[in-house]
């Protein structure tokens, strides 16, 4: 099977080209090339497909469920209840219907932390994009919790080891629910599998305030802070902390929209990070918190948060655009390359057309995408996933019934 | 002719109803009703259209052309000389693909502030939603300027007297470029021919430290501050100058997005706004600092935003959505009730289903939108508008040549 795209715009590229897509792979980019399957993209951009490295993907059956509510009563009057009551068909069907959105709005590969990951992960395999996914570890320094959660993250690293598009991750929570001796383990266990180490770091005052010391520092005495590692917020960080985050190499996923809503207080201090040579990517969080998957959203935030404060120059076009298509997830694409794999996505040109990059960054949304193709495999074609309607209906009795049970 | 809007959802009421417009009104809302003209409601909601206060339409051609600049640098050697150059088509055909978006977005009405507003007025006219427009007065303390820039404006409101979608109003640009004296005659005006007054206050920090004194004092005593002013942005006030636009019971066009991209800062101050009881709505401003005008995107970044530095209760949906809906330029139509001017918009509803106004608000994008109706007229059926492909190929073809002049 081979996939073309026809005469297509390509980010950074000019003129029109053929796309050959062969063994999940960009085999060629020419002129007047054949295949067995054809995309038209006259008149559209291609892009690598973007990653979202920071979500709860289930979430979204929770989403429009609580708004507006001081974060302690949002967590302990709403959410929880919620969660306390999640199935695993409830994780299913809301990671199928995060699959959707993603593909949609042309997210190939996302980076999650939840729980029932198992259920999680048949839901990516059958969607078809790609994903790191990691049980969320929480022992609350208790001694048997913990031996517990050790177990659930063994058994699903098992569970998922030979499936094509997930891999598997140590996804300890956070340095305030996960007991020192816990969050060591998850690192040994992160660097003997060589799977990544998915967590939250420093999202809130709060969780600085609580912490006896630098919360950075103490994460890297534990030796978690590693190139595997991917870092979800960092907001409240000192510039010390921050050159630490540069030496050891990790992935940081800034979540600007979810900051924002769960009311942080400030910014990430993205310009230290730049200067330091941090790797920052972009992430969602879950539907609860956002409300949406909408990666072109994120990014369009993320570039006008930075700037508020008085200097228009900071995270420029080009770079906000460059933390969508990065690839820390390692999906092997991240530009528009042969050789890479064909992780792709379609977007409509936008009128005028004077910045392809800048449209993406500022004006487009994610219903700008037509096409979404992983490994080669298109997984919306014209605006259409197969099975979308069944998913839309299912996802939403799971969310109906969620709710009934709390009331 | 009777257009019937059949089986749909309508904001803030239980069940499925039949909307029932004539002669430009909602004549019934019920069930089983009939028509000469139906559209399906069926899974829609139904809301009063949005209104976008404060924009500069045909800037839509300038979208993506200049980014991440200084704003002095991003004025001078990019946005002036490109305006040097605009014509009469130019405008024409930015307001055009602006009035399409709009459309296509769920805003039925807008209020616009630019340079050849006769070309302005025939594409609103020509498109059909509803628009307040003012030729944007600039004198820079010139007297035989504020001669002629009294002139195209008293010209502009006699050209579009007998318009049907058009309102003109009095624009002098603000206060640190018209002369005190052509603020007093525009204030003058406005009250003397009773249509509105809309000008841009306080956007930045240097506006208020380049005045002698309070900016909205000084405006206060030129009486240009009643309840027919528009005033864009107000950022930079303190709580006495909110008092006085409380006091003057004038409307405040909130347009955080513009403010965040142009790094005015610091937020509105919503909070001392809302207390104190000023009429706040929203703006997008010009595409060259959003860059799209999508009131969705422009309403959830308002109410994140306000959230941002730690009360999550700040601006919450309800209130949003009220600032999407509400109807300082006079439409007709603020709720959907027998009565009101038919200028409505069909919503595709979300999956989940908990909460429509929190979907509106923090989730959903302007391609939601599947139909737009303003007075009983369908200008939207099923996502498309009739002429949208001449109008993308007509500006892009304006944009273009518009920047080969300043090459």
């Amino acid at each position: 099977m081979v996939l073309v795209i026809k005469d297509c715009n390509i980010v950074g590229k000019k003129g029109n080209w053929d796309i050959k897509i062969k063994d999940g792979k960009i085999q060629e980019i020419g002129h007047c090339l054949d295949g067995d399957e054809y995309i038209d993209g006259n008149g559209k951009y291609v892009s690598p497909g973007f990653k979202n490295t920071h979500t709860h993907a289930a979430m979204t059956l929770f989403r429009g469920y609580a708004e507006d509510l001081p974060l302690d009563r949002w967590l302990q009057e709403k959410i929880w209840p919620l969660e306390s009551e999640l199935t695993e068909e409830d994780v299913y069907w809301g990671t199928k219907l995060a699959c959707l959105e993603m593909i949609k709005s042309g997210t190939v590969a996302f980076n999650d932390m939840y729980f029932y990951m198992g259920s999680a992960a048949k839901a990516v395999e059958e969607m078809g994009l790609k994903a790191t996914l990691g049980y969320g570890l929480i022992d609350l320094g208790d001694e048997d919790k913990l031996e517990e959660e050790k177990q659930t993250t063994l058994d699903f690293i098992e569970e998922v080891r030979d499936m094509a598009n997930v891999t598997p991750s140590v996804s300890p929570h956070a340095v305030y629910t996960v007991s020192d001796e816990g969050l060591q383990w998850c690192a040994e266990l992160s660097k003997k599998e060589g799977i990544p180490l998915h967590i939250h770091i420093a999202e809130t005052e709060k969780e600085i305030k609580e912490q006896d010391g630098s919360v950075v520092e103490h994460l890297d005495d534990l030796d978690i802070l590693y190139e595997k590692t991917v870092a979800a917020h960092c907001v409240w960080l000192d510039e010390h902390e921050i050159e630490i985050l540069a030496e050891r190499d990790l992935t940081v996923s800034h979540c600007p929209v979810s900051n924002m809503k769960l009311g942080v207080g400030k910014p990430m201090d993205y310009g230290t990070m730049k200067k330091k040579g941090v790797r920052v990517t972009l992430g969602t969080d879950g539907c609860a918190s956002n409300n949406n998957l909408d990666m072109f959203e994120e990014v369009k935030i993320a570039a006008i948060q930075q700037k508020m404060s008085g200097d228009t120059t900071m995270m420029p076009a080009g770079d906000a655009y460059g933390m969508l298509i990065d690839d820390p997830l390692d999906t092997g694409c991240y530009a528009v390359n042969e050789g890479m794999s064909a992780d792709l996505i379609l977007i409509e040109g936008s009128v005028p057309n004077h910045d392809f990059v800048s449209d993406i960054v500022y004006s487009l949304s994610g219903c700008s995408v037509t096409d979404t193709v992983v490994e080669g495999k298109v997984l919306m074609k014209d605006g259409y996933v197969e099975g979308e309607e069944n998913i839309l209906e299912k996802a939403s009795y799971r969310a109906s019934r969620l709710i009934s049970k709390v009331f």
